[in-house]
């Protein structure tokens, strides 16, 4: 089941500017990559890197001299999700969570769990299992916050969608998130292509560590969780944007594609009482 | 039914000071005054005065060169407070409003409304007559937020408390009002002297005008309604604060009693359905 | 000197809606006006009566069925702006302010003047004289604080525009509003038409009691005091928005002029050492 | 110059409770111990580990059923700082900084630098030297926030300090991070131990890191860059809180203390212009 992805970045660069990009479909043992491709405009340099090992591949792109920057990359995905019975995953505590995990505890920039521990008890405290709290926080979240595009900004965290209920796939993620780590479940942000969203732009959703694994939720549900494709991973969108400008560069055009011949979508229905792992 | 009421506020004045206070019982057709009697340490001055047309008492108190001021309060107070039912109150279009309403649906310091219509709606939208609406929020803020002496500083407004489900009583009222507010529904602060609370204090309630006329609530349930006895309304705290200093004064002790020899709690179970109104 | 003045709303009305306009100018003994026109779409109904004694007044307008609604108003206006020696203003000690100039005094939705008197008396602690002060805090965020339609939304308020450093004229206004608050000088809100602004629009600028007079300060410097008309006045946006919708309507035109035959605008330099009384 | 470092730390123990601890000073080759020991009640169980390779040694403890929990922490630490003249450092672009150093560029939980752009170009973009920047932060901070105990809680970050100007070492390295970010100068937070501080506490500081170096900033002032001992590094409080708790204990006991026979503080005037390397 490859999936066929293409994206495309156009900047005006206003002054000769520095981007760290993640748009790189990530290489993993469940997530392997073929016919890859990447181009920047003639005069532009880059350098491509992971950031921690083995997490996320950046671009350091320098425009140098370069006016109107194009940026384009394709690649076909496999992967192979898997759907696990939640009543099978056993619970590890905070004592034996893998020490790699820890770090997605603690409240970062938009995930403001230290301030939600009262209202997280409140609401999803007595369902027990940490992924049954995962799955009811992505339920709750989908019932009362409205998608509407425009209705937030780059500087939106978790509190603020709590108050406004409003915001796009990135508000989602950053509220599942904060809940979950006021629950003391690890949990952190995911970016990637998401195969037949209806509008195609880059997706946002979040992962919770249960058992020493990670299961991944889309809150919006816009995306089906076996159509995701990994790029980045982190404590939330600081750590994983798109592209961090460092210079003055305006963008101009973007085109994101992610398609499959033959991609069956798991639906919420059937999805009931699972929990999707992305890398086993 | 009169209610006896003594406060005592002692305060050390670091410098000459010019205080606002606000803890007289206000004289209005429906809560008559006896016996009352105000005295301040001798050497500070100070001035009595309504703050808008009938509704405060504001005292202006020039601390002069007293050093260490007390200030205390004693009066007797009858009032008549009427629990309505709440499906004979008639609603009134915003169109119909009293004009002097209107200024309690807009915004205020500590009442965010302007960012809680979505959350309001949802919560709230569907249960038609306001009075309905405004008993939910109180209900709604009783089971969600926690009483917790010193978990909000005065600085806290309804946003905050959202967020972190804790504070104490002037926290619950603003966000009674906030709530209010957002769903077109005019509503003010309330501060008065409270009778039989468990621990004695100022106490901070929320009204809202339905059909012109005001209704009140306590989200904390430490007061019963019908044991109210009002100093001052305003749009939030920051109109009606027990004391403003300008200068340096700092509080060293207070004091707050309200107790009546034959006082009969209306109970939450006696007010299912009904209202109640102090001002008829 | 009159100034001729003509604005034009229009809006899609989706359902039947009540609107609070506030887009007269205000009659005073000082300001003085002719030739008033004010017009609805057929089938609309309206009110139009002062909000509190005196300052404000306000429209209050139901569409009924119409759907498409143009609102029109125009009027001659003659005004008397005295530019006065700030040396010669008298200080009055909050004790002695004028009753009404009271609520000025304390924070309000969008100037949230109780986190700011460290800051404010630190850069205009030593200025002395109140005027200077406010004069002082005008500059400042003139110079501080950038120009960028845009930046800011409906929720902004002092504090955010402190941090981010950037909003429109309202926000300007509760930056001014909330400094001199924390300074204990009472400051209120005002908005109006301006005579001759390079990209005509309603304006909003703030005013600060000083002998319990109220001089105004323009810290976007966009307007010349001498050029402005009072719409309204109040405790910020809050109280003095253009229009408050209750119901559904979504503005699709806006028009705005105002001039005058024989306009001398006050400079900068000819305002030094001085300040502009409205209504004196 | 060996630092003599205890600590203690007394908990009651209110359920069986996970902690993590940062309190272990850092073994690195430019810091080395000796005469290390650690206690913990009997009865409950430590191991001790790094975080993120080669930085922080975290402590997890489980209490089991100890229900009066003493911490004690001693140890020997021989530092070599050196204070570099600043006009010796080179600069390094963003293009070619260490891609550890990166991640210290994104905003964090206090450190909300995507919010200061503007502000922080305006107040030192002029400087040119990331460690002139650096420097003049540090010495902004200490000239326009006070140093207020209680002022600020765990929740505060870094916009709240620079609108309140109050705050704790904590609240002083938050802002002096977020700053430095908003430059696009990498910066760290630090928690250590500091010789001789008039009260004896664990402490705070920023390091900013240029020429691909870490340079250390103290803009409280209350201790000697060369007197610093090193605890842990991280993007803010988030990461390196002294005790994050997965329970219910209570701190009511702490005891801090860092000497040494013949330590030679580095005065703010020795400084001008240098810039201190705790690990060159």
């Amino acid at each position: 089941m490859p999936f066929n992805i293409q994206a495309e970045l156009r900047y005006q660069v206003l002054q000769p500017s520095t981007a760290l990009l993640s748009m790189h479909a990530l290489s993993t043992p469940n997530q392997t990559l073929s016919e890859e491709s990447f181009t920047v405009t003639k005069g532009a340099s880059c350098e491509i890197f992971p950031l921690e090992v083995g997490m996320n591949r950046y671009v350091r792109l320098e425009t140098g001299e370069v006016e109107d920057l194009l940026i384009t990359y394709s690649v076909k995905v496999d992967t192979h999700p898997d759907a696990r019975r939640i009543r099978d995953i056993d619970e590890v505590a905070v004592g034996e969570l893998d020490r790699e995990a820890l770090p997605y505890l603690f409240p970062s920039r938009y995930c403001q769990s230290d301030r939600l521990g009262r209202l997280a008890y409140q609401l999803f405290g007595d369902l027990g299992h940490p992924l049954k709290q995962a799955a009811a926080i992505s339920d709750w979240i989908y019932e009362n916050v409205q998608y509407v595009p425009g209705a937030t900004n780059s500087n939106t965290g978790a509190c603020e969608t709590l108050v406004e209920r409003a915001g796009v796939c990135r508000d989602f993620a950053h509220l599942g998130i904060a809940l979950c780590r006021a629950l003391s479940i690890p949990a952190r942000y995911f970016t990637g292509y998401a195969c037949d969203m209806e509008l195609p732009d880059f997706h946002a959703c979040f992962e919770v560590c249960v058992g020493n694994q990670w299961f991944i939720f889309d809150p919006t549900r816009l995306s089906a969780p076996n159509g995701l494709v990994r790029i980045a991973t982190g404590r939330d969108a600081a750590d994983a944007s798109l592209a961090t400008i460092f210079g003055s560069m305006r963008m101009t055009n973007m085109m994101v594609s992610c398609t499959s011949d033959d991609f069956d979508p798991l639906s919420h229905d059937e999805l009931k009482g699972r929990a999707v792992v992305l890398e086993p």
